[in-house]
């Protein structure tokens, strides 16, 4: 039922990646195409991987991660970019299975961590995740430079400074 | 004055990381050997990238990172994992030049968005990265699966539920 996903599942995921921006309170945010997708996943140099759960051709849930690094542990570690599981097909124990094979690729590779980010208000999610174990990392704060804000450090010729 | 680490910067590094974590009040939790970092960066598949500032064949500080990709943006970003700069070397926009630095690579490869994690209580990093222009992301929480509960879960046959 959980299988990695293949090019077939493209149109599908981008259909997940919408609701859950919407069970997210953002689906404005979200601005990906397919062809984004296709090349993130499958192309030369792939930035991400995915997962899906599927039953009879049918894609209910899914996993989107990429590998990360921990200059603590010297290890590479997978960081879980977006869990979803539809409306109509949860309390089935997808969630945990996507979570559970991912879990499978960090044991298998030796990684030393999956990593994740919840919203604070989604406390059903959060129990879910402390059932498997999983720990907040409160005491971190995430911090992020986009847009106008990047564009202009990033065309700063600081070397010249 | 910036440059992108090389093999022969690895000891270096190493010492900024464990540095990093004692100034992070967490010294014993660095694992990492030399040969770990020096394939993560300059192995087969590199894993992460380093920068660093320096300065008369001393390095004055780093910059430890990762692709990372958004399925909001439909595009990869950069994951700053460690900054650091000497403490005898601060003062001198050292810090803010290697962000700068990130920063042109994400304008210049079209990455939308340049992300890392600060400890909460580090407020005076914090007045600096908000000095760039760089906001919180404070409704979302980290959670991670590590150690036991990492294990346990990776070697359930959850096909199998």
């Amino acid at each position: 039922m959980i299988r990695p996903a293949d090019e077939g599942d493209v149109e599908a995921l981008i259909r997940l990646i919408h609701d859950l921006a919407e069970f997210e309170r953002s689906p404005a945010s979200v601005m990906i195409e397919p062809e984004q997708l296709r090349t993130a996943l499958f192309g030369e140099s792939p930035a991400a991987h995915a997962h899906v759960a599927a039953e009879g051709g049918r894609v209910l849930g899914m996993a989107i991660w990429f590998r990360n690094f921990s200059t603590w542990t010297g290890r590479s570690g997978i960081y879980l970019e977006d869990l979803y599981v539809r409306p109509e097909a949860r309390g089935r124990g997808i969630g945990r299975a996507l979570i559970a094979e991912l879990a499978a690729i960090a044991h298998r590779a030796g990684y030393g961590r999956l990593d994740w980010s919840v919203l604070r208000w989604n406390k059903s999610a959060i129990g879910f995740y402390e059932s498997l174990g999983a720990v907040p990392m409160d005491e971190w704060t995430g911090y992020r430079l986009s847009g106008e804000a990047l564009a202009a450090l990033g065309s700063t010729d600081h070397r010249e400074e």
